[in-house]
């Protein structure tokens, strides 16, 4: 492994986005279960601090996926590690995949299946605060810490401002970026990351963190 | 945890409201299993001494479900735990939820589980006493005890009265009531505890248990 | 257990019937496997002599309860246990559920699962002796011993009357009466019992039986 | 037993005919797995020298009874039996069950399946030799060595001529004859077997075959 | 076994291509599972070296084949096994099986599998090189080594220069030939893999290779 001294998140479940909603609902199984996860964390090549696994309540497969949820969470809390939920509405159910009733609701189901963290899409509002619309998910969320989605690549000040909304006014916890990072050259996302984590950790402004960006 | 001295129901299926029946029957799968809740019985830190589990009588996925209640019900017996059954008739077979003589087969199912409590919508009637009509489906459990579900939020006094019909003219055991308690404020929602504790175990009157409720 | 010196047979499937076979082929799973079963089995509470599965022939699910059915008449015969499938042929594949060939069919499908036992309804026929009908299934059964579902509620004469046809014409070994005993105020069943054991097990006359059932 | 010096086959997945292709593609499922016929082996009780197992090439449900064939031929070899592949394309997506290139494919799968036996129904031609046909099939079977489904009852010198045609022509390894032996009274199908078992075995001609047969 | 000098690839999933996309997604199955491959493993009457499987993303049927792929992954790299991936975009989502983009999700999936080597189609393109075009799939698989589909039979100098351009323009690490190879008389046969081996391996140019196909 080239970056040992990293800590790691597993994802467990994953797949295309070939097969469209309207052909059939979402369905992501589970890849390795956690016999066979248990070789990496025995092997301690590399730190694996938690698992990842999506669902998508409103799908037909729902029950599936949340049954498999369920259960990862639980054997990751017997393990000392984290658990996180992606939680997306998805399938020919759902109207409106950012409505922010439904976020909450998804919210709220991550903090049934008894996740550490929920990982949401920043939901869309037609006026008003759309950094205020996501209270109600963090409340939904109990003690289940929520973050939002990174999305598409926008704009760094754009982004770095929606992640200081999301902190200071929705009451989120981060945000799990990634086209935002992984789409720069790698000094100018390292730098973005050095940013990111002025805002998520130190509680800087958003004019604090562009700086930070701008002479990383 | 924070309330260690409180009994507590593991309720070990659950799904969203998300997808219609008009979409697909309703299916709520097992979440977690005996193997893994065994973990929380024997670390003791909170009192467990039951486990729920819905079905939908009607559902396409009915044979799957009577097969996990059926088992959990097994199971809990081993373990001395009491087994409940949330037993609502849905589907697209099921014209009328609500019909008495419906209620009453669901009622029978969970006795044929071997269910101890069985949790059912209370029937509808189009004339006479819908209490009344509660007896067919309480005779319907045999020895398994029926409770009626509590339902949307109701006024006080109409919720105890209510509830003293179910148990007194229909045969119930009590009422599983989610709702109508933590939809109230901490306080309010402690004292119409008191109110229906009083009804359900100690025999009061309604006046008396909503005397109990403006006291508390 | 209240009755605990009577010998119980287990079945150990079974279904509402909400859902229509227009709606969806019938299908019926297992609930206990025999892993729980042995409790009971061991507990010698109760006398447990044998097993019942239900299948479906020309259901769209057949495959899935033939493979059922096999194991449990396996796991039975090594546990000294008899094994009894009911063999109702049925769904959108099968247009006269009642066509003695299609009884015969069921009855044969029945000895290729191994069963010792195989309960059938008893077949209709246009013209002619209906118990007549019944030799084909019994013929196709071999040393499965084949046994008629009681059906619904008829006159006691009547019911006795078709009794002693089925097995003295058709060649079966008896008939497995639910409704037309359980329909019945205690003492007059108990006493339609006793009718039903004469012919049954006593070769006794149609009339004889109907006297015993006057007597008893 | 009856026969207990007779070796015996075991058939290990089977299905009815009532439902038909248009309703759904054909699936036949195991009935007992190999640890269910372990029991059989050691009883010793009848010898047990193979396995046969049905796969429909072409139904929707390929993929289940490949596995279960693969695994299936597998535990055969492990314990010494040899392992026979019934292979008969059925399913929407098949519209001449009987096409030569057809049967070859279905022949060269049981091959890629590593059975020891594949048994096919003859294929049909519309003009030229029909036995010339099977040589494809043969062919595509590499070593595992390829017989031919009996089908429905018919004359028996044409039914002797078929099966010498099939093998000195075709290549196949004999023929797996059901309905032309059951479906005559005792002494004749004897006297068929040997017929039979003369034409396979001692690879004498139909004529001589014949005589057998009518001297037996 | 008659070649046990040779190394094997063992591939452990197959189907066959009777049911077509429009009547039903493709889906292919494990046949064998580890534990089963184990004993061939251990005999090691024939060197072992890799294993196979196929995956169809854009198939309804993704998240089991998915699961699968992962676990066999795993499972190949726990007995020091390389592991192989056949990657063929496939299904009503997949409108263009030989489009570069999809190519090269396709490839990028077998890295997120971890898999060894990836086996694609090549992709085509309306206009350019096409070998040009498999850049962006080599890229897209990381560190899992990409290898080309050989397709069917086509003349030998055509094949040997599109091996030569897939490799030293596109960036492949080889060519999985079938029909190409065993379409041809042994000798011709064996003279072609020498062409091939001396292209992939020694790095010799299209006119050396035929010269040694001509010469063997």
């Amino acid at each position: 492994m080239d970056y040992s001294n990293i800590r790691y998140i597993v994802k467990l479940n994953s797949k295309t986005h070939l097969v469209k909603t309207a052909q059939r609902d979402p369905l992501s199984l589970l890849w390795l279960d956690f016999e066979q996860l248990d070789y990496f964390l025995q092997a301690k090549s590399i730190p694996i601090v938690g698992i990842g696994y999506t669902v998508y309540p409103g799908s037909e497969y729902e029950p599936q996926m949340l049954r498999e949820a369920a259960r990862l969470v639980f054997e990751a809390h017997q393990r000392g590690l984290i658990a996180i939920i992606w939680a997306y509405p998805r399938g020919r159910a759902v109207s409106n995949e950012t409505d922010p009733h439904l976020i909450a609701g998804a919210a709220g189901l991550a903090a049934c299946l008894g996740a550490d963290f929920v990982k949401v899409n920043p939901p869309k509002v037609k006026e008003g605060d759309p950094h205020g619309a996501l209270k109600e998910a963090v409340a939904a969320a109990g003690r289940t810490r929520l973050i939002c989605a990174g999305g598409k690549e926008i704009g760094v000040k754009d982004f770095l401002a929606q992640l200081y909304g999301q902190i200071h006014i929705g009451g989120t916890f981060g945000n799990a970026t990634g086209r935002n990072i992984h789409q720069k050259p790698l000094g100018e996302a390292v730098a973005f990351c050095n940013a990111i984590s002025a805002i998520t950790f130190d509680g800087v402004s958003v004019e604090e963190a562009f700086a930070i960006y701008k002479e990383s």
